[in-house]
């Protein structure tokens, strides 16, 4: 059964459309020509939104630059119904298409000149009284547009999910860390006993990597914030006028608050996405952060009996379809299974950025999605992992003092007093005779009974004197 | 406006589950607790139809061991239904879930149960007579299900999509390699000029390259064969009986055609999946192929005035927005961004398969997930580039003969008669001079012209003597 | 002051010599051109001689095909003297110069050329009467050469480096599964507490990890076996003789003993290195089983109070430079750190890969560097890791049995008998009110002292039944 | 033949120490220990150096804390001996040892402790007066020591070698920027023949790009400069005084004239190596940026007479073994080995990143190996690109000028007159007839041959209107 449609012509000549879509014989060809991965594979929805602003905008400076205002106003108002998220079903690309994005950028002109000439009352696919290329993308070329669009999209879902999610968690963990200040525990290092800290203290690590994750995001915006919009077909804006280029990016900024400004080199802007590898990278020092911290929550609160139990953590659902009233720290595996995930996207967007040749990279649709997809995964797996782990766990003070009053490695505050080689020779007697270090030293002569308990106190053992 | 539900409990309590959906409460608590990147993360469809095959395999077996029939054809029913997508809607969860897949596995033995449930006229939710772990999971473990739903997803993904996928654009390199068999031409090595070779040649190392990458993956595929089915929790086997392993593993095989056998080492199997890994570095390898490949169609069809212009490309689509009359490698494109992405979800399965810890490795979903997409990829990819590009690639006769005669490499057949150093002076003057070696060569008397004529025969330079 | 020096010469003129080494002017002009890295970034020693391995071949070969046997002869002696690494001094060149080695070629040709002509009483530097190009080069081109000697490079260090390490680590791991098969422990999954397994079981494991990275790093052989040899400058094979590539791998074979053959298609193993690609993912997949392995291990024996304690370590060496008696897992820190940097290498080599172009791949120095790098770390490490950890790890039997006794999951034994639900509100029950599996079971009336004592029995737990 | 030795003692027993070295018995252990991968792994010597500062800095601090002045200023003495490379010998360790780096931690202690009780007239081995632990390592743990010492190898490597590099080549392709800004050339996207852009445009891209690689590097120093002494076992500062953190990153800041600073938490500085990961993601983006740069140079340098020919490269060495004359652009080649090894690198740090456990993460030889190869790669050989590639780069202006006359994408500038749709009419026809843009454009009749001299003009489609 054939559903209903409409003829539309591309420059290779004429297709059918489905009635029911706004989107042209472009964006149908290019259905027919990339058949690779299906639905799942469709360019992220953040790119096509941020087109939508970017479209709103160049209409915005086209019709100060003379552009018939019923045009560039219905332009308008189709762009910001693809914003909205009005037509998403009017976007059926994948990913896997010409690396330049050119197809994505010619559905969304298909999709806002149909959607305008519906506005102003005219024939769908008659490109008339709205040409999705002399029109919608008047002043533009794939080339400009994708990336700026790329760009928009990235700095949206950096500030909207990614932001927000890492400061969500550093705020949990920092009031983790002001709760467990108090509890002395037992330090690991080589995953071996070592001198004690308080629980406070290992959280404040949590708490500085994940602030210094912000940071690091926040650095590399700088560049995410410049526009290739006005550079067009390779760099040099042929077919703009003087002015279009700053214009458009003030007014993407005033629409998503952001402080995009115009590229410094539109060249560089459009035949590098340096900026995006930077970003990327960026989000790949995150994912260690997060790496580290789900895995020492993991590790801390592993048992309930023969592990380290340190920690107890939230109980969220049954952990085994085999094992009854097993709990799991499934916080923590989405969490560094996102992780592993951030530093493969990671390597993608690094190998597509780095083959980029002459006036055009042409791995733009894959590298941002990956971006976008690193940067959707840490924001809200930053969120789950906070409400559903963070902000429930709990310190098992007893097993933590227990560990620590039984350690070996409080010798080390008698150094000092005794020197490193003495010192030694009481941890090794001990460990071997499986009696305490009190015991050891004054049996072995080095110190009295309260020499030692004047020296080995782990309150006195948490910073310098 | 609130759907109408139902309520499903599970041993954390009970939930509200949307009276449509055949799914219980452990699906519905994951929805809750792991909102993490959307809709188009979801755990792929393939693992879901993968889980069906061996719930079906699982409850026949049962039935040898004596489970009620009645209760095991009803679960051979509900999970036929899940392989042949019957119920896509009813598997709502995402990757980012807890990294042993169990909430996968208790979404299905929920689906299948209720469904099961049903069939046999019971109530849903009742878990009765169809309880979603004692009958439907029975002899199982989301540990050893899990993996084994990865491996049969895997497999079946190679065998359908990328084996056929590599054989199409292998055959049709063939082909062309045969086509363009007398076809001589220049050779480049450092992107320079260099000796001849025919261009049906230059095709034959693409076809071979072709044909290692499906012996490539091939060579990996004994491996993720091996089902870890009948390790239950830890790799025991505890709570399954003797036989039981191997049993669903023959079933599984004549499920699918494929030639799955019951893991050598069930420890291994729960606690590494370095078969994936493996496989996924098999992919990784056919990544680079067709990076290679693309890449050098690409630049042999550059132009059509300033570029190499050897091959002329298949034109498909308008390939500018604002250049009229373009056309791009679109499909090279496609495929090279598919080779990067491969590479990057390589680095994510690495990463994943080296973190397992103890009995469990719990990068499970991660790793499924990146290995089915880059099979998938590069299955797709490879059709799509084989139809859309490679059938209609034709050589440019006259630019290929313009090409090959003017270069000043020709020069290498003179090696043998006159020795290296001259024959450099020979190439150096005339490419200095800007005339031609025959001319050159006579100038400086190293030859006569007979000579030249006899030797350097770009037809006698395609192979030793 | 000046050292010493002789006047050489190639095609771009005369360059000072150090008069006490073999190379030539090629040789010097390279080391001026390349300064990257400095000494420690020379070209692989193993590259260099499986060069000379190559070049008498090539030269024995050439005898027969009618090369003067004084000239051939003396070749072959020189060649032997660069095998055997008498000349090592003679090759300063580094891996970051031409893409193809042509360089390192070349300081092959010199150095065996100047040496032959010693031999021969000939004068350094005069190319008489053993020309570097025409007589030690002759029928070869760097593009075949440097790829020949990468894959008898690396198939060499593969069979005398990885694979032996590989083989010792899997016969002491093998010997502790046997050691340790008696051994109940408990089992851990998502780091958490679960049901029991046999210490040798869990060593079992690992021991089908290495066993599988044997046959993964054997079955990427085949394809390392094939040689490029006799495709000279593109793969046609010009100035060559028919049978020169298959004589030349014979020759090869019988001074290797490895079954090297000549490349079933020259212009696949001149532009592609997929088959190094396809090792370098089977030493990846190596990377991921060593990280498992040892992280486990150190994990097991962490400690000495705090941490799991079930394994005992070897104490190899002191621990900390502050904290006195500590000692620490320091053979798994090796080798996961061995691990990552071949995870690491082979992205490099990965990107290498993918980037040839046309008739020749140039990053051919710095993709074999990484291989042997890759395979020397592997193969030294498991070596280290087998002396110096593995055949001193004692099973902590005391420790062991504590923790098994007291794990919650032996409820999972009760599925079969009471279901999986009543044996959850057992576990939950117990872990809330820190009680036995046993006394909470017959509280609750679920079954009799005998039953349980019947049903929960560990060593009846390691297997189906 | 047995070398002589003397006898040195750790807290595991006696070993024997040669005689003419001033390492002690840890170092001799290690050295047995850990036989992995040979001298070409040794630790690097900025690390070594970096240490030297660093001892020094902590004798000067601990002296003001009351450390005997005799032997802080011994200690001062011989810890400037190992800065200045005096003592490189002394210290045979390789990367591949304990994670903490403590082996070469004690290594230095031990160089220093027998150097100082050499100038202080003792005798080597007896540790008096000067004891390794006691005094050199005063105040200080592995645990803090080695990220400080990394911080420091870091920076400086940095600063002397890195930005340096990058400056240079930001100069030179600034340079020829300006030389080749009135060269209009046409443009390539997709690799396809596009709009005109000048030759100094292009290489503005390549400027704009060096630029920011600098400003990347020094975005992510901030974090290096952050200094862990002070931190000593876990980060807490046991057996430290207060103030020292800071007395010793101001000395150390003084010492190296860089801005350093003490941690803003040591918990962090220890147990992950974030700020690493950080610069080698920048490092990483740097090597896109390059792989691009160099790429293009090769592809437009192509031929000489069958590749794109719009650049002269410089001819540095011969290019082949076979192929007489040939040159061939290997500084390209180099770089982008380097680009990719440093992707490759980055990789393995962010996995060694990304594993820290507890309080202190042990991937740090390898972190700081591979982020000092990157950054002494990418600084290396940006110089030599430089000098014997970029500043010999000639325009072939007559090829330039062919190819941009010839293009059909000049037709670009008709669209504001035209529309789109025609100018694709006149540039497909043109491309199937053979014939020029202006003689098809007057035969279809869409302008006069006046506006096509008018609006047609190169020289006015290199920027906006």
């Amino acid at each position: 059964i054939s559903e209903p449609y409409r003829i539309e012509r591309d420059t290779f000549g004429e297709l059918k459309v489905p009635s029911n879509k706004y989107y042209g014989a472009q964006t149908v060809r290019s259905t027919m020509n990339f058949k690779i991965g299906g639905a799942t594979e469709r360019m992220p929805i953040q790119v096509i939104k941020a087109f939508g602003i970017l479209k709103r905008a160049a209409a915005e400076v086209n019709k100060d630059y003379g552009l018939d205002p019923k045009i560039a106003d219905a332009i308008v108002k189709a762009a910001d119904e693809v914003t909205e998220g009005k037509l998403d079903d009017h976007f059926p690309l994948v990913v896997w298409q010409t690396g330049s994005g050119t197809q994505t950028n010619m559905n969304v002109n298909e999709v806002i000149s149909n959607r305008a000439i519906e506005i102003l009352g005219g024939k769908l696919g008659s490109k008339d009284p709205v040409h999705p290329n002399d029109h919608v993308n008047k002043s533009q070329s794939s080339n400009d547009t994708f990336p700026t669009a790329m760009h928009i999209a990235a700095a949206k879902e950096v500030h909207e999910v990614l932001l927000p999610g890492l400061q969500t968690l550093h705020d949990a963990l920092e009031a983790k860390a002001a709760e467990f200040k108090d509890i002395i525990k037992i330090g690991r290092t080589h995953t071996q006993d070592a001198v004690p800290l308080s629980l406070g203290q290992e959280f404040g690590g949590y708490v500085q990597q994940v602030k210094y994750s912000i940071e690091r995001v926040k650095a590399a915006m700088p560049r995410v914030y410049e526009l290739a919009a006005g550079g067009t077909a390779v760099g040099t804006g042929l077919n703009t006028r003087i002015g279009f280029a700053e214009k458009v990016a003030a007014k993407v900024s005033a629409l998503t608050g952001l402080p995009f400004v115009t590229a410094t080199n539109k060249f560089e802007a459009l035949a590098a996405h340096d900026a995006l590898v930077e970003l990327s990278g960026a989000l790949n020092t995150v994912a260690c952060s997060m790496m580290k911290i789900a895995n020492d929550i993991r590790f801390l609160g592993s048992g309930p009996r023969s592990g380290l139990g340190e920690l107890i953590l939230p109980e969220n659902e049954p952990g085994s379809s085999i094992m009854p009233g097993k709990v799991n720290p499934t916080q923590c595996e989405a969490m560094t299974m996102v992780a592993a995930q951030v530093m493969g996207n990671h390597v993608a967007v690094t190998i597509g950025g780095s083959n980029g040749h002459f006036e055009l990279n042409v791995f733009k649709p894959m590298m941002i999605k990956n971006v976008l997809n690193s940067a959707r995964l840490l924001g809200d797996a930053s969120v789950s992992f906070t409400q559903n782990c963070v902000v429930g766990i709990q310190a098992n003070r007893e097993r933590i003092n227990k560990l620590m009053n039984e350690s070996l490695m409080l010798v080390t505050a008698l150094n000092p007093h005794i020197g490193y080689d003495k010192a030694a020779t009481i941890a090794k007697t001990a460990h071997k005779e499986g009696s305490t270090l009190k015991a050891t030293a004054i049996k072995l002569g080095y110190l009295t009974e309260e020499q030692f308990d004047q020296w080995v106190r782990p309150q006195d053992m948490l910073g310098p004197k």
